[in-house]
């Protein structure tokens, strides 16, 4: 573990609830954190100017989708991915085990690794530990990730366990092979599909071992939520304390407010990014289908309760009118607002966590947000 | 006229550039100015604060696009295009006399106005030089065009004569119906095609009328550049001295510098923004296609010259890969860049009328300049 790297938990709460702080080369982050997603080195339709306006402290890249465009060597010839990017703050990378499961074609899992297919060219490529680890020094990142396997939902339990040791196996070679160079310091992935007995047992495995973090992989897979909030309910209680705990790709905001309570520390998702592209705005109230015609002439802003510059600017009527019109400025709008919105109920969260409010906050959080989209 | 309209004439180059001032209700305007295009209500890719940062003054909206959708009686249920979009400087709209000529689909031109159907929809529509105004008075600007017939490149005399003397008919209905309310002054135009006498005897006609300011229309249609040059050297020795002389839909930058030093004060053009949608950044040295490989590795920003916060922060190497993963965000900064080169070379433009060195100014510009883009 580098000496930059620092986990400080500074309280918790009542509820489980923590708060603390990460200290990297590349500057602090506040937890719990939301982490925009900037899969190609940059947040969709963001500046990094826009990024740090919302509040993001970290951004998170894909080493799947970098190793394809532009290549880690072009990255690492170019200064790194801070200085490539024009990102100055901490960069964690997922390790690209998620994406070539979701979006690489003809994947065939060996013990060695998995062997792809690109999803731009067809062109064929072979992910072992070592070389993932190879592309996230390259690229510079303060947080790299080990190389994990991901299950589809659902899988058959022989292959569960099968696929659960080998995330094992290979989170021993990730270890052995991570260079440390520049400061980045290794999280570790567990896994275990739906099993609660293969769930216990990664969290455990995965902790014993020297990762600076733990992350938790292979929720949020399109599993029912009640699949979901079990498989937390089991994992969270063996994650180390002192360490940083990562939910990987969750999720909406009323499951962020979940696992915050269940001591979860970080946290990506596309959600608010993706979303935002397709017109869905989080409000206080619940999302907003910005597109919808009963905002045709809305003269108020998307979340009258939100202090972004969207919302200090922008009504639901000429947000309508952009994508209706098919403007790429509707985009970038809804986009800043999700994010805004996504980092402020962090903040919110962390505020509650340092004087112990967390159950009363998250009650309330939950009293005034409808899922259901309007 | 209104009250609050004024156009100061502040100094006059030797070249017979002008350095003047545009007062309006919404703000004062320094000419030579370039005014972005914001047809829907919005610079593409832009906000409200990035254009005011790029150093515009007034903004271009069109009547045509805007009366499709969302409709002019929406926007002035809201307030009118201001309160709508969020933009408080000043606002011209083009009358639609371009877009039906240049978008609309069966075309009738009527000496009452133009039948056409919507590119949209396909639904019928009529543009009077009345319902023009009204159009124009609903969205509240500040310069609205009198509504003109543009006629193609080549046109036969005969037709060329026909369309301008309704051009200037409809002209005078125009000023007859044009309600004058919220301060908004109504520009001429003057088209004739590519006709001396017609462009001459257009010119002093429509500079006869009462107009705040006069248009030279039906240029940048797709004629060579030498039919623009003859056409606007004939053309700009006839407008009036003490009103606003503006040169609608130019051009490239080397454009721009020659008719400033004929006295022109008022630009506008797509090609800074739509451009910057396909890759190309205008610089200092000419036009710069981003995307090309050559740029891959390149650590230098866009335009080493340029003192806009995309060549402080991003590089060749970075833009290229975000145009080449097709991100938005690559959209989004070319087409800052663009518009704070236009804008910024504007500023630089009046800086040397105001001293008499504008043919100095524009010797050194197109000395550097090299109109073939690499």
């Amino acid at each position: 573990m580098s000496n930059t790297f620092r986990f400080d938990l500074i309280s918790t709460d009542p509820t489980g609830a923590r708060r603390g702080t990460i200290h990297t080369a590349h500057g602090r982050i506040e937890t719990p954190c939301f982490m925009p997603v900037g899969t190609l080195a940059n947040v969709k339709t963001q500046t990094w100017d826009d990024v740090r306006s919302v509040g993001a402290s970290i951004v998170l890249a894909n080493t799947y989708h970098l190793y394809l465009r532009p290549g880690h060597e072009l990255v690492r010839e170019l200064g790194g991915l801070h200085r490539f990017s024009g990102w100055s703050g901490p960069i964690l990378t997922d390790s690209g085990g998620f994406q070539v499961h979701s979006l690489a074609h003809n994947r065939r899992i060996e013990e060695d690794g998995v062997r792809f297919r690109s999803h731009l060219d067809g062109s064929e490529h072979l992910f072992t530990p070592e070389l993932v680890m190879r592309i996230q020094a390259d690229l510079g990142v303060d947080i790299p990730m080990a190389f994990d396997e991901c299950c589809p939902y659902p899988s058959a339990r022989e292959y569960a366990a099968r696929s659960m040791e080998r995330t094992h196996a290979w989170a021993r070679r990730c270890i052995d092979a991570w260079p440390g160079e520049g400061g980045g310091v290794l999280y570790g992935i567990c896994q275990g599909a739906f099993e609660p007995d293969l769930r216990t047992e990664s969290a455990q495995t995965v902790s014993s071992l020297p990762f600076a973090g733990i992350a938790i992989g292979g929720l949020a897979v399109g599993e029912p939520k009640e699949e979901f909030e079990r498989m937390l309910e089991i994992v969270a209680p063996h994650l180390p304390e002192h360490r940083p705990r990562y939910l990987m790709g969750v999720g909406y905001p009323e499951d962020l407010i979940d696992a915050v309570g269940r001591g979860i520390d970080q946290f990506d998702c596309v959600l608010p990014t993706r979303n935002a592209r397709k017109a869905m705005l989080f409000t206080s109230r619940g999302p907003l289908i910005a597109k919808a015609a009963r905002y045709a002439r809305d003269p108020d802003p998307p979340d009258p309760n939100c202090r972004c510059r969207v919302c200090n600017t922008t009504s639901r009527a000429y947000l309508r009118h952009l994508f209706k019109s098919r403007e790429y400025l509707a985009q970038h709008l809804a986009t800043y607002h999700n994010l805004y919105f996504y980092l402020d109920l962090m903040r919110r969260a962390r505020e509650a966590i340092e004087t112990g409010a967390y159950a009363e906050f998250s009650r309330r959080f939950l009293a005034d947000y409808d899922p259901a989209a309007r």
